[in-house]
Formats: C-alpha cells, structure tokens, sequence
C-alpha cells in the first residue's frame, strides 16, 4: 500500500472538525497534515487534538504546501469558490462542501478551473453516502421496483434557523433544499427537466420578513417523464424526518427514520416509540465518514469519483428554478436556468 | 325507537348491493323496501337474497313509492343527477354515489332543487367514514399536532382500470383524485384555494391515448395558507396504498396501509410482511357500512349530516382545477373554476 | 344446494348471542331455529331480535326437536358434559364452547357417547380460526420455517377476572391457558410430551386467596424434540396481548397484536400508536364468525371438521398437567395426567 | 484534566483489538501503553496499527510495568482467573471478558485476591451497555412499567459453534445464556432464587455429542416473586435475535432487534425489510465502546463501578444452576448451587 494521503482541512468549524476527526481515527489511507482558519484558535485546538503538525490562520498557506495533495474546503460558503480555484491552480484534489457557490457564473468559472487543472472535485453531499439512501438508490437501479414512476422526498428540518441566515444561505431552496435536489438526482439516476415550487412562510414570519420561505411543495418532471415531490419544511418537532420513497413499476422502496434506540413503551395510554435522531450530525454520522472515505479512495485511485463539479452545479440550478418558480407564480423549465 | 326507516336502493351494482347488505344485517334502524335497477335481474336476485319487498326496473317507480322516506343512488354516474332531482321533489332524502355529476352548472341546478325540496342529501365520500382516516381528523381537529401545516395524501389504485373507462369516468382527477380533494378538505378543515397539478401518462399509454393521465402530483394551497401534496399513481403492484399525513406546528399524524393479516416471516433473505389488501371494497368495508350509519342517523334525526351538497361540489371543483392546471401548464386558484 | 342448516342455541348469554348473530347474518347456509336458556328474558330478546320461531327456558326441548339438527352448546361450564351427551344420544351435531369438563373422566364418558352416536363434535377454540393465527400455522406446516424447533406463545388478558371466578373456571391454566395449549398443538401439528409450570400470584392477591394462580412461564416439550413456551399474564394494561412465534431451521414466523387503527402521532414527546384491542370479542371477531362457518360446512358435508373431541380433551390434559406441575414443583410428563 | 490512563491489553485477538481501537480512537482519557500476547504477531501486528509502544508475548511482563495502572483481561477464558490475580497483587485495576472462570471456588479465590488488593474489577458483560438494553432497564428503573412481573428474554445465535468449542466454553448456558442471565439480573435489578431449565439438542447433533445442547427455554424466579424467561437457540438463520421484554403492573416494554438499515421493498410478493444484523461484533460496536470508556471512567474516579465481581460471579452461578437442572431434570433453587 503507498503511504497516506496527507490532507489539508480548510476551516475548523463544526464540519471541518468532523471530517478531521473522521480521517484521523477512521481512515489510515490519509493523515491530517494541517488545518487552516481565520479563527486562529479553533485551527490550533484541533491540531492539539488530533496532532496535525502545520497551524495556520490563513488556508492560502496549505494550500501552497508542497506535501499536501488535497484540501478539504470546510470554510463559510462565500469562501469556497475562491479556495477551490486556488486550491485546483495548486494542483491539489479538493473535496467541498455544498454548495459551490449560489452564483452560477461563478460556478462555472470554478468548474473550467479544476477542469483546466486536471485534479479531482468532490461536493459533500454527504446524504448519499448514508446506508438507507445508498439502499435505496442500489434497489432502484438494480430494478428492483421496475421503471421508477414517482419519487417523494419528505425532508423536515427539527427547527428553523435564525432568519438572519436566510439571507448569508441563499434561502431555503439552496440551502436545505439543496441537499433534497441532489437526492432527487441521485437516486432516480436522471436530471430533473422541470419543477414547480409551490412555498410558504408557515413557520417563523421572521424568516418570511428576511425574503424566505420555510415550506414548500416542489413537483419534479424527470427527463423520462416520472415525477416526483419534494415536501420541505424547517420544523419538525418531532425530529429531523428524512425519509425517501420510489414508486415503480414492480413496487415501491423506501427507508424510515433513525432513533436513538429502539425500545418501546407500552403504558395505559398507547406504545410509544423514541423520536427520530434530532441532530444531522448524529443522523448523518455513518455519511460523513462513508463521503471522506470515497474520496480518498477516489483521490488515491482506489475508486471511481462520485458526486462532482456537475453534481453540484445541478444542485444549485434546481434550487434557483425553486427560487424563480416561487417568484413567477408558474412551472419553470430547467433549461430556463442551466443556461 | 321510532319504526325503521324504508329506503330504497337505486341500482343493484357492486356498490349497491354493499349498501343493501349493509342495512339488512347491520342497520336495524332502516329497512330497504325496494331496489330497482334497468337490469332487472340484478334487482331480482338482490331482492331474493335479502328479502326485499318491491323489484323494479324503473327508479322512477320507487322514487314515486309513499312508503319510501330515502333513496340511495347507486347507479351508474350519468344518471345520479336526474335521479337526485326526482328524489328531491318527491320529498325523499337522498344518499347519492360520488360523483353528483361532471358538470358545474348540473350539480348548481341539482343543488337548487334539493335545497327547495328541503330533503336531506348526503355525498358518498365513504372515506370520511374510514376508521383510520377519522382518526387522523380527529387528532388534527383535536389540536394533537397544533397548527396543520403541510398535508401529504399518498393515493395509488392496485391496478389501472381499462383505458375506455377513462373517457366515461371523466378522468383520473375526477374519478380517483376526486376522493382524496374529499379527504384534504376533510381532513384539513378548510377549503383549497389553489392548486398546481403535474401529471404524466406511465402506467398504459392507452389511458393516455383516451385523453387522460394515470400518474399526478398535486400541490395544495389551502385558505389559510397551510400546503398540501397529492400523489396519484393508477398502479400499486403491491396493493391498495392509502396513506395520509399531516404535518403540524406541534407534531405529526398519519397512518399506514392495512394488511390481511399481521404475519412476519423471516427468513435467511429477509422480514416479510403481507401486502396491505388490493381491493377498495375490502379496505374500506368498514367505512362503507359506517357511512351508511350515519346518513340513516341523520335522517332519523339521530345525528348530523355530513358529507352534503358543497362537499360534493367542491370535490369536482377541485378535479375540474385539476384538469385545467394541467392543460394551462400553470397553478389554477380555485375562485377561477368555482364561480 | 341443499336447505340451511337448522340449528338450536343453547345458552343465550354472551357467547351464544355472538353465535346466534353471527348464524343470521353472515352464513345462509344455517338458520337458528331455536334458543334456549334457563334466563328466559335472554333467549326471548335474542328471539326477538333475529327472529328466532322457538324459544325455550329448557335446553332439552330444543335438544329433542325432530326439526333442530345440530346444537351449539353455549351454556356455563358445568352444564357442557351434560348437554353434550343428550344432544349426541338426540343424533345432532355439536358445537361446544371449552371446555368440555373440567374432569378427566366425564370428558371420556362424552367422547364415548359422541363417537357410539356416530354425531360431530366441534369444540369452540375460535383461535385456530384468527386469520393470524392460521396464517402462521399455514407458514409453519408449509416448511417457511423449516423444521420447527422453538414456539414462543405470550398471551396475557387485559385484566384478571373476579376472584371468585377462579373458583369455579377450574383456574387459569384451565381457563386461560387452555386456549394457548391448543394453540401450541395448533401450530406445532405435534403434542406436547412434557411441561414445567412456573407460577406466581402477582396481579391480585385474592386470586391467590382462592387458590389460583395469576401468572405463568410453562416449559413445554413436544413430542418431536421442539421446545416451547407460554407466558401468561391476567392483567396487560396496554390491552390484551396475543402473540405467537416459531423458530424454525429455516427461519421465524409470528403475529403482532391489532389495534383499532393504524395512526401514529408523532410529537415532541415521541410516536405514539394506538393499543391493541382490549376486549376477546373484538379481538377475535373474525375469528368467531370463521369457526362457526366450519362448523356449518362440516355438519353439511362441506369441509372437514376440525378441534374434535381429542383436542377438546388434550387442552384439559395439558391444563390438569400444568396444575400438577405447580403442585408437585417439577416437570410432568404428559402421560402420567393423560391415562 | 489529569493525564490519560496507562492500560495494557492482555490478549491481542479479535475482543482485544476492539478494545484497543476503541481506546485509541474514542477514549482520550487513556491510553494503550503495551499489548500482549503468546502469539506475538498479533501483539506485534496490533501494535504496530496503533502505535502501542511496548509489545510482549508474556502478559506478566506488562502487569510488572509500573507505568501500567490498568489492565484488560482479552485472552482465553481458562487464562482470566490467574492474570486477574496477579494484576491484582501487582495492584492494577482490571477489566475483564467474561467468564471470570468456570469454577465458583476458583472464582471466590479471585474476588478474595481482588478484594484483598483493593483494586477494581469489571466484567465485560457488554451487553449493560448497549442503547437499547441500558434504554430497558433505565424505564424498568424508572417505574414506567410499573412494579415489573415477567421477564422475557430471547437470545439467538445466528449460527452454532464448531462442536468442539462446546467441550471448553463450558457448554451453551456458561458461554452463551451467561450473558442472558446477567441481563436477567440487570434489567429486573434482582436477584434470580430458582430457574429451571428445559433444554434439547435441535441444530446439530454433534452439538449433543459433545455433551452439550443447542436450545432451551429457562424459567426464572426472582427475589421478589417476578418471573421471567430465557428463550436460547444457537442458530437463527435470519440473523442475531436479541429481544428483552418486560411486562409490569403499568405496562410493558421491549425492544426491536437492528439492521443494518430501514429500507423497505414492497413488491407483488411482500413487503420486505432487512435483517437483523448478524454478527455480534457489529450488533454490539456500540456497547463494546461504552464500557471500555465507563471502565476507564470509574478508574478515574469519574463514575461508578459496573458490572464487579459479584455479577461475574452471579452469571456464572446461574449458568451452573441450569446445568444442574437440565442433568437432574427438576427446577434448582439458586441456593443450591451459589453455595
């Protein structure tokens, strides 16, 4: 086996630190050779924790390290299109976080760039690397339902966000819809030709004053006519409800949500069963660590890559159709948008 | 206890003799005194089999009967809005099969007349009646998962009925869909005041060839803002799949398919469970009795009606914005359809 | 076909009236021709309501009506023996409810006299006919499972009966656990060879009082090798809790208990579902209707006759073995109660 | 925060490397200084994965370490007693695998050296420690059940052991039911007073001709009058069956079984789920974490001890106590055997 594959972490907020600890104790085909961060101290707590030798403040400084041979972009959205670009200019294989950027002319740049450069993309759309997903879309293609008719996404955040990051976000449909849109993609293994947003603020009216929404009903047309419906909303208070469901022509496939454990209680008044998980984190645990893991094998030679440049601009197109089917009051077509 | 009541059956098809059967061993309340179909021998052998005084083969005959208090149409649909006209004006009240008629202005007319004649008139949406969907309705009106939010009806037939059914039936959104526009209005409280509908020909491109679609989803926007999602498909290989859900500010309440039986087989390959039951009559036997019940109760005096006049017409109000939404390519607001 | 069967009731209470409506409405291959009861009041109402042209306060005139050609004996315990001899040596058919006696010997005399008058003797345990409960015995006789090799029977009523009661049932391995013990010859196809009662009073202290017993884990092995065991409870404040399970070399098959409906609430507290049904006649309502259908068929050449006298007496031999085991502190081999 | 705990691992097979990864990944509060074993490749190997300084294949040599301050005790079963003796005179704390020993007097001359040398001891009954098993017993002690009365516990393999490993684990209730019984003991917060076990040799006959069984259904007495059962197969072909349930005055509780994902197929044949997982390894990952990090954590002095050596030995008396039934054929009061 060659030597592992020293990494760069880009951001040692809440994911970074996730993705840093993952390929510390879980994947020995890669090593943590430094972590970056404006906030110089989050950067060097990692570090401590985990032993990563190179400390910096500025991710411009790993990125220019010779030894590193991928960098892991886990900084704030506005950064990632500049740091992908200078990281593909570098040479490095980069794994980012979604999205790429809410521009699509930016994203466009930053595609021609890592093209241009050779190395390998990956998006973090860590929800197919998840067992139930992974089922789900291995089931659909084997056939195992027939010809996919009608696909239905409910994705059901545990609470809303500030209202403030409805703005920094770029609203509901590129942030948490985002994720769904991807999924949509990916299980049903086709591109989305047509959607019609259907949205409300029922939630938080401070999320409908900062211009956003947090309920939709999304309807998809796929390129070979099945449909589909995505159902959003930013509250569940019942837990983070994330469930899939592929309707075909020999049956139908699809997962349930995850608890903490699987005891139930049955008393004078009913049988009571523990919530859904309530924090991605812990609902998506396995995900994160199964997407690090593809992409160092990809990176390595070792598998092929899934989830690239063209995955995450899709992505983005959807969210925006969303966001232009809201505002016209009708369908759009894909192509209105993709350009 | 007051004498039982004398009704008549109108139409000795499958759903018509369900009813008579239902009130001969379940209703001591009512008593049915005659049932007339053109088929006579239809009418004859039900007669025999029940022991029903008075056989026709004219409905005009049984409506025209003094001794008859109510009638329950259950002929074929052409005919339920003529034959509510002759009950009403005869003074009978009247249960009548979905749909009153395909036809606005028809159902106003035949509206006017019941409400002239004072009679009771009570719409055949046996759903309501479901054990399973009263429930539901009752934790949502109950406040169980505080405001309603967001309604999902996942509604797909076992089996597509043959395309020239199609043309007849006037369509899926009229013939299938018109069921569950009845369970979100039911189940919600409160009226739609606009809808989108997405629809698709993937189950029998001869259904499609005969004008109509066999697979929709249709989005909901209800009058006080709250969504809603319909998912039609006119086939389920793996049975008759009624599910409704109702997201709220405080929870969450659906229920699941019904099976024959409760039986797991697990075995080196997987947990088998039995298909939820394929067959309407069967799934909803309960709800066809329960129904029954409570239009005799009402007409006795002993309970409310429900299920009246503008619920039958709203129904098809909502199929008619249905189809038009799919012909205009565009989201449809009610008052555009209702008059 | 031939004319309805003309059958008697003898004993209108509870059970017989269940009988007696379930003749009316639901097969017409029978008709009840007469009800008897010592209660008169009881046989007349039931009379009234189904229309029933005899009626009597002494069950030996139904029993020597030329007309009546078989009888279901629905009286109180210590009557059935009884009954069940002057119907056979009357040449009618018999339907009993369990048990037949509560003695070893009288059962012997009755078998004695129902096999010299060449009659058919059903006894009532309506389980076998739960479609679950057939449903797993039809899995387990059709080798789903492979060889079986463990049963698992939990079976725990809703809440004790009056203590007094225990007295005269014969306690609760004679009157509860008789129903388990021929559901273990039921879906096991074998007999039981041996059995280890474990029991305790610890539900009602005055059950204990009258010599009873309130609870039970009973060791049970079957004639092939197999192990089994049931577990009974007098009281489950969740509802009456009915399950079966077989482990077999190939696998495992079981039921789960049914509730009155199928929706789930989900709210920050957890999911709560409904609690299975609380009362034996709707529990096993299906169940009811099932075996007097087979009765019916059978005395009519129709279908074969199934829980003859052997299982009527086999039930008592395992309860006797039971009580003899708890006495005794030990296992007991079915022989040494059997004779 | 004080240093990390010093630890050596006594066994490098596959229980050791568990402990020793979990400990290098998820437990900072400690640290693997040495690993031994007789096989000194597997030391060797181990070492080298984790970069564990010191490698030996003689465990005495490590428990002479003074920078060692606790030990775990992974090797084989008929080593434990002399290594927990002399880690304890050399004052080390010792975690380890279950059996302590096969032998009660060996086993009382360890818990003297223990206690003598005033070190902690813990036993890896794992099982404590899974979510759902700690979930059980957390409501059981919690009084959401009530006063509990009946224990069910049903404990599948999914495949049996060569039949020569029955010979020196001690046979099916020392190796496998040990841990049944610790959770009887753990869930009820009791004592068991008496058991009786009823046992049969049903998945392979060679199993038998070593002298052990392969099934068996135990009944149980606690303290308080409670009763419960043991349900034991060495072969569930659909996967690892690990089910407790308690039934109390106020209702009941249990859990579901896991796998290794929730997507369900529902096609023209069944609804499919999948199964169990299958390796105890897997089923028990969790379990295996939580109380290596609650054994390191009561060496710190950061919680309590779990699991001492009166639970080490408890299990083991109750495995003697089924012995002793099944040899004698009669129930065993506990008294009889745990001298």
């Amino acid at each position: 086996m060659s030597a592992a594959l020293p990494v760069a972490i880009l951001g040692a907020g809440r994911i970074g630190q996730v993705h840093a600890r993952t390929i510390a104790h879980l994947i020995p085909e890669a090593r943590v050779v430094g972590v970056a961060d404006p906030r110089l101290g989050a950067a060097q707590a990692l570090a401590a924790e985990l032993g990563i030798p190179t400390v910096s403040d500025d991710p411009a400084q790993l990125i220019a390290d010779p030894q590193v041979q991928a960098v892991l972009v886990c900084s704030s959205t506005d950064t990632h299109a500049d740091l992908v670009i200078q990281a593909a200019r570098a040479g490095k294989h980069i794994f980012c976080e979604k999205p790429l950027d809410l521009d699509l002319g930016r994203i466009d740049t930053v595609l021609a760039e890592v093209e241009r450069a050779g190395v390998q993309l990956m998006l973090g759309f860590n929800r197919r690397f998840d067992p139930d997903f992974a089922r789900v879309r291995a089931l659909v293609a084997s056939g195992a339902v027939g010809r996919p008719e009608m696909l239905r996404i409910t994705s059901r955040d545990p609470a809303p966000p500030p209202a403030e990051y409805a703005a920094v976000s770029g609203g509901m449909f590129l942030d948490m819809t985002i994720h769904d849109f991807d999924m949509a993609r990916f299980v049903m293994g086709q591109e989305v030709v047509e959607l019609h947003a259907m949205a409300a603020v029922l939630v938080d009216p401070a999320i409908g004053a900062a211009g956003d929404v947090d309920s939709a009903v999304i309807s998809l047309r796929f390129a070979d006519g099945a449909l589909g419906v995505i159902e959003n909303s930013r509250r569940a208070v019942y837990g983070y409800d994330q469930r899939v469901e592929v309707l075909g022509s020999a049956g139908r496939v699809g997962n349930r949500n995850i608890a903490a454990d699987t005891v139930q209680l049955a008393d004078a008044y009913g049988q009571h069963d523990p919530l859904p998980l309530d924090f991605f984190m812990q609902r998506y645990a396995a995900a994160y660590a199964a997407e690090i893991q593809a992409f160092v094998a990809a990176v390595r030679g070792a598998g092929p890559l899934s989830v690239g440049g063209h995955d995450g601009r899709m992505a983005v197109v959807l969210g925006l159709a969303a966001k232009r089917s809201v505002a016209l009051g009708r369908p759009v077509r894909i192509q209105e948008v993709a350009g």
